[in-house]
């Protein structure tokens, strides 16, 4: 008995100290962000709610908002920091369209969980696209230019999971169209027509 | 014009020799595995196909085989190789268990889809545990020790995703209880009665 | 002379400047850890002191005591922040057994220094295990549940070393019978009887 | 003289056997890849000759090829395998362009050598953007959608540095317009005018 | 156009939450520094000026001052943190001589710009070294110990480049000779003369 | 009954596959080498042996062969492959000397054993360095330039730890004095003398 009193010190007493530090590290997202990853919450102020996050649901779509996007990453869940995973819940009404975009530094593993879904991404040689339905995943490699379309009939919704714990979203027409560069620079750069290049400028916000 | 056709050749160029090493890396899973993953199925092999994987569905779950688990992991599913992203589809009928288990690799992030589980991680010093329904996410940090419960009526589903290719799964039973250690050593290390070990041995084909 | 004195003046103060970000960062322990360690203490206020670690020597251990744990894990030695190397010594009396238990994130490599001990980690289908006595060395890999147990006459004594600043320690019971988890929940996803359960909580501290 | 004669053979034995893992590891270039680089040449095959590149010199431009790009990756330079970095050297007649693109595993850093060049890389919220001339520096983070422009006077030149040995490079309109996407899916995924992606998919050999 | 501004919502505010995390990391160099890198600066401060350097021209030498070297490295180009790269210039008068020293955390990636340069690394059984000229890169894998030296007519320069954003430099006379170890215990250990040893020190700026 | 029979299948076959890829990787030393360690070997060819070291014992020394160095690093002990972690048994007779050396990708914590022990490493700034004995503990952060003396009467010993499974050893004499480089080359880029290279040169092995 007495063994297993000794034993039950010693342990705590290390893991605990070694708790705040390795086993997970709540972030403090109000403390500056470093290249890894934010500042741990002390350990004393975490609990079970740190590590369940609520309203993983269907967004509103309808005909004029037709995507919704629920992201669970380290800004909504802190618990996910230093931990390299995350998660975002996809809903799109019939037609709905995620536009051509990037996570620039998160693979993307796609759960479909109902309707059809046109979804793939692009290399300088070939597209790699498939129609799915629910009971299928696709995944996006790191980095690489990707989409999703509702091409069925209906709402179609989908998981969208990540191995980095804030993958972001970098959409191709807000990095091209809602800057404040030359719309002549832009069509140089794209080879789009300049014409091209000041309809969307318009249209997501841009100037120049 | 001319110039987009150099271009278009100069970059197709690079970006082709590039593509078999750095973008994605298909697994050869019959080559033989490295501590970072398989080496890559040439990319002259690769289609949108090798992307997609199907049967991400509810598995059969009764009263005598309460939990279904759906894994979509390297060996399954070859595209995660090195991608550091890997999910499973896991069904419980009511009551149905998933016991005491650790990834050593993996943080797992769960996504609940219907019915109510109980869920939690276990650290020396606090249980964190919650009651989850549909919507609700909760996540196991790397190695871990954690557990999940049909603590509802009827069934109860999820979808769990890792930071790993391979997360694997070392449940706690499997550990103690299906090798050939002594069951006196299982004993003293456990600190469990040794009846309990020999009646566990028993259930989980261990010998000793 | 002229030339060395330059050549002198240029590398210091290069490397001056380097010195305080990565060739080494003592912790500053009282500062809020990051995934991935403790922000580094002024390289000003660094001396040799800071490298060296005093009295990691034979703990006491007896009947009533037969286990002594001496750390030198980052919270004692800060010196190892960031540099993914950590050790500990650890004394046996005759019988003494370090019981089940894990590290997250960490491999171990032990050093038998005297005494037999009897060794091993568990995976779902085999258990390594050996009988090891002063000159042998074993490794458990990262995560994987493991034990040591003198198994011999009269003391026995090893270090322990890790591929980790903060490796901490998971002991299995207090992970399952320290907390306030109800019983029949650690009864049902461990699939120990009810009864043992409850009997181990008492030892460990728990309560439910 | 004995005692250094020791010393000599016992390092050499530990180096000798060391030099062929983590020292260096030049790419055998014909065996498969895996997701961390290629596995290494023998090190009795390994001369000076194979730490050098020759030819990393202005290639030829005018007016109808503009750029000329001489890329030293793991490809070309399979001493690089393995150390994370790598470069290329970049010529730009008057006028000539590097359009949108991006490394999605490398951060790039650009040494402007001659001449005038408009640089600048995206995010959905702004456009980091200068125009540089020699001995400047400009970085584009990792993943980050760029572009160089030579928006002087004659010719410019300028190295370019990656974080990785084998950065790729996904120009914009390869990704969009060399594939065989339906145009239609094209142009509902980037925004752009149906006839805009089909006189693009023209030119860049794209169908659909 | 109501799904468009809808998109262009969702995406920046997806984006720029995200763009103070894992885009880019530009250090608060005030802050203190953690293994990984420094804190980050808000995003808010940051502006197109962040990511360019200037400067990076040849430094002034001449016979008593035959090495320049000029750093791009974290300190002075803060954009680099966490991106794992940076730069430098070197010049070379005739005979000038970059001395043995290694990076311990950083693979050079030497690219000759003009003039002769002899250059190489040693390992314990081999020393990789080549005369080099304009066009001409060499690497020396991280760690290694390695020279430079203008071994031709007139002047030489080189651009430097790493796969860290802060590489220092340990110049092995430094390193050797400026430091207060006795004189016989530097001796004792490089099994250099003691004489030799005394005389460096003296040069060097070391006592003992 | 019928339960546990069925989750006892279910996880011994996620962990089985599992077991070959992520949880260890004992090296198949005949096949190559890759950046990040061996291949692995088949699980099934893999016993407890596996994972047992012998002869970790003091190695013969005496006035003429002062140190002797035992190593368990990845060609010794292959389980170690990608386990970030080795260790070596140092023996000193009186007066035995490990010269300075470096390990470029490894940091080094020293356990002393018996005797005394100075011992130390040098930045460009500062020797870090202390007369240590058995109980003490020293640390070498990666890639620095460090020493060992026994400095006492008597034997000493130590244990030498490493945060890489192949951390190599490059002593520094082997480096400028085991090669053909020409004397006045080393001579120019060490500021040593000639007459003390040719000297060395003479001694380690080398020619030129």
């Amino acid at each position: 008995m007495m063994k297993i009193i000794y034993i039950l010190f010693l342990f705590t007493l290390l893991s605990s100290s070694h708790a705040s530090v390795n086993d997970f590290c709540v972030a403090d997202t109000k403390a500056s962000d470093t290249p890894t990853g934010y500042p741990c919450k002390p350990v004393s102020q975490i609990t079970s709610d740190d590590f369940v996050f609520h309203g993983f649901v269907a967004g509103n779509t309808n005909s004029s908002n037709p995507v919704a996007l629920t992201p669970a990453f380290v800004t909504q869940f802190p618990a996910l920091n230093g931990l390299g995973v995350s998660a975002a819940r996809l809903d799109l009404a019939q037609g709905g369209t995620v536009p051509m975009h990037t996570h620039p530094g998160a693979t993307e593993l796609v759960i479909i969980l109902e309707g059809e879904i046109t979804a793939g991404f692009l290399t300088p040689t070939t597209a790699y696209s498939k129609t799915l339905k629910s009971g299928d995943l696709i995944v996006f490699p790191q980095g690489m230019l990707h989409f999703l379309v509702n091409s069925g009939q209906g709402k179609a919704s989908a998981f969208l999971t990540f191995s980095s714990a804030n993958p972001g979203a970098q959409l191709l027409d807000n990095l091209l169209f809602s800057n404040n560069l030359p719309s002549s620079l832009v069509a140089q750069t794209t080879f789009l027509d300049l014409a091209q290049v000041k309809k969307l400028k318009a249209r997501f916000g841009g100037s120049g």
